[in-house]
């Protein structure tokens, strides 16, 4: 009984610098345009065309020759005759001659010799002789109103680069350029194996002293936000081989294992003697932080294994400062980190703490101002506050006090751009 | 030729108001709590049991009596003997007597007769006459590092609304709560056409004055991050009682209908024959803003379809503000509007608009600062812009200008979390 290991708690930077330099990236896949959305760019996203292929108006209006309005001005109209009509998709055929105008549909290409547009509000319609003519009143200048070939982007021109998140709008791109099958990185297969005799089924009646297992849905549910294919691999067995089989197995099958409960500083802990048999390098396994102080990360052959703690917020916070970037590094992300934004502290913090803390909270906007308010009693064992979670509020350890109305960096958890590591750990965290 | 309908513009938020007051809720359904991320709860979520459900210790150390330590101090230190020790998920037979303790592991309960816990670093270890004591030179107070039954949450009680997006803490609280199926709102199917004889399939090579159909899979990627489930109808056809026919076909299998291209103020456009056939009621067809200004909503039989420009910008602009909400009504959310920050403006526009406008811009975070930065040319044709974007910075119309530096307000486009429609619209936008 009562082997207490020792741990050196190492600061959170200095964690998630540790944890990155093992950080691996997975291998280029392919998925339908359609399938493609929150994967990442497995490629760069290069324009096959000039866009616009063609010169084109962005209105609907005539094609005219600029040339052709010298004279015009108000109350001096000039009159061109409407010799056809293009909708977008058609092309004019013949040249377009002098005082000759061409009534053009938004998107549609400039007819040759034309070189300029008017929209259509801005002209005066008339029939004469079977015949359609426009007055205009005003002076063209060339080019006017016409969206020129190549004005988005040039053929060849990188639009999207490798390790982006794929978005909305990186899908039009991508539809734009005729990528049918869109390369992108394999997201990661990311293992849960949870520990402890106290975890019940999620379907199962409540016994004294036990309560159902929910860090590994919660878990499902950050790898699936964070891009990762979640797999439950269920509990660990009461027995230290059959555990460290459970671990060997796994190992396996993933890319990326977590463990969460058991790794406390306590006993009928297997952890440390499984990573021990393993000879896995351990980067850290405890952290000058609160909650999450208890997380070990361990590399084997490659892999890296995160024993995150089985308190529900430590669990939380660990997976979200150190799995959730190995993931998005996994992914080929460019920015792997979440962003942050600066906002006004909702409530007082005046108990000094030691420790960088990480407060779950909630954006909030209340008359022209982005408050940061605290949600839940930040305890570990609080669940329901992560519910309502969508940054979590740091706070620097150290003699500082914190007061209501003070500016403090939050964190985006439902952030997808990202950020570099740089950005992350700026020195907003470190102290 | 030439049958120009005439169309009265509204503002931004009446245009709003039209469409949420038409937007209809969907039914509820299952699913397994491994795939309820990003669906909304359908009833509330109640508490099965209290939590915690019984006392336990939040630390790894020893459950004392706390009125066996009256005695102790810094160099008095009194003398327990450790009677036994339970693990998380174990319960301790009989009840612990004077003087004695119980080795306690995190998350155990508490065992009869005990009142506090003493952690496990701020004791002394040793062994006597084959029995294990502990020394303790502190007072401990009754109730001391113990988790009361309760504290957490109490049984019956709501832990999360009916209406709320299912995220990786709700996952843990639906687990907590024995929710092995969830009810949830099933999600909408939402269908997209795209109209316009310029479009080419997205593997088709380029042809003169043709592009390729990109507006489709951007409303594709915007449908599912709302939170709808998108279907691909294809192209329009040339004729009008097969348009007709295919808009008949599509709202009989879909819960929305979105169109895309073909609204212009120009000829060649069925819709409007198409919604005077179905005698559909027409919410509107312009709107005061930029882009997105040729905007049509109107109402069938209780479905929505919503005319989006065929400018890529326009489109991807009009379904975010009159389209996202209504997915999320009907996923009964109850907050079915993007939330909004207030940040620093990263560049002029210094040509007052009398519209209102919806610039692409992408968050950024400089020197403590967090920065709207618009991108890409703020042309309504330009695709490139989509991909960076991740919020709308919002400009308000009239004479006013904006400088670089200004605080706006930007809405977050990856948001899930959401507000209402009251914060949506503030005056922020109204003017």
């Amino acid at each position: 009984m009562l082997m207490v290991e020792i741990r050196k708690a190492i600061h959170v930077n200095e964690a998630i610098c540790r944890v990155m330099s093992s950080a691996i990236t997975g291998p280029k896949t392919y998925v339908a345009i359609e399938d493609s959305l929150s994967y990442y760019l497995g490629e760069d996203l290069l324009a096959d065309h000039d866009v616009p292929a063609f010169d084109r108006s962005p209105y609907d209006g005539f094609a005219i020759r600029a040339e052709d309005t010298l004279d015009a001005g108000k109350g001096y109209p000039i009159r061109l005759e409407v010799i056809g009509e293009i909708g977008a998709g058609s092309v004019h055929e013949g040249e377009v001659q002098a005082n000759q105008a061409v009534r053009i549909m938004t998107g549609a290409q400039i007819p040759n010799g034309c070189n300029a547009v008017i929209m259509l509000e801005h002209v005066e319609m008339l029939e004469h002789d079977w015949k359609t003519f426009i007055q205009i009143d005003r002076r063209l200048t060339t080019g006017e109103n016409i969206t020129r070939t190549g004005e988005d982007t040039r053929q060849g021109e990188t639009l999207v680069k490798k390790g982006t998140y794929i978005n909305p709008g990186v899908m039009a791109l991508l539809a734009t350029c005729g990528y049918k099958q869109v390369p992108v990185i394999q997201k990661p297969k990311v293992g849960i194996i949870s520990t402890g005799s106290e975890l019940l089924a999620v379907d199962a009646a409540l016994e004294p002293g036990k309560i159902r297992d929910s860090n590994s849905y919660m878990l499902l549910g950050q790898i699936e936000r964070a891009g990762g294919i979640p797999l439950l691999l269920g509990q660990f067995k009461d027995d230290f081989t059959l555990c460290y089989n459970q671990v060997v197995d796994a190992l396996d099958k993933v890319d990326i294992l977590l463990t969460t409960g058991g790794v406390s500083v306590g006993d009928y802990d297997y952890i440390p003697a499984i990573l021990d048999k393993l000879k896995a390098r351990v980067l850290f396994n405890k952290v000058r932080m609160r909650p999450g102080s208890v997380t070990t990360v361990a590399e084997i052959k490659g892999k890296l294994l995160f024993g995150l703690s089985g308190n529900p917020s430590s669990c939380y916070v660990g997976f979200e400062l150190f799995t959730r970037p190995v993931i998005r590094t996994y992914l080929q992300s460019n920015y792997p980190f979440m962003r942050r934004v600066v906002v006004q502290l909702g409530a007082a913090f005046t108990r000094p703490n030691p420790f960088d803390r990480f407060v779950r909270g909630k954006l909030q906007y209340e008359n022209g101002q982005t408050i940061a308010m605290p949600v839940g009693l930040d305890k570990p064992n609080i669940v329901t506050s992560l519910a309502e979670a969508d940054i979590l509020i740091m706070l620097p350890g150290g003699a500082e006090v914190y007061e209501k109305e003070m500016e403090v960096t939050a964190i985006l958890l439902e952030d997808q751009t990202g950020t570099t590591m740089d950005s992350f750990i700026s020195k907003q965290v470190i102290h």
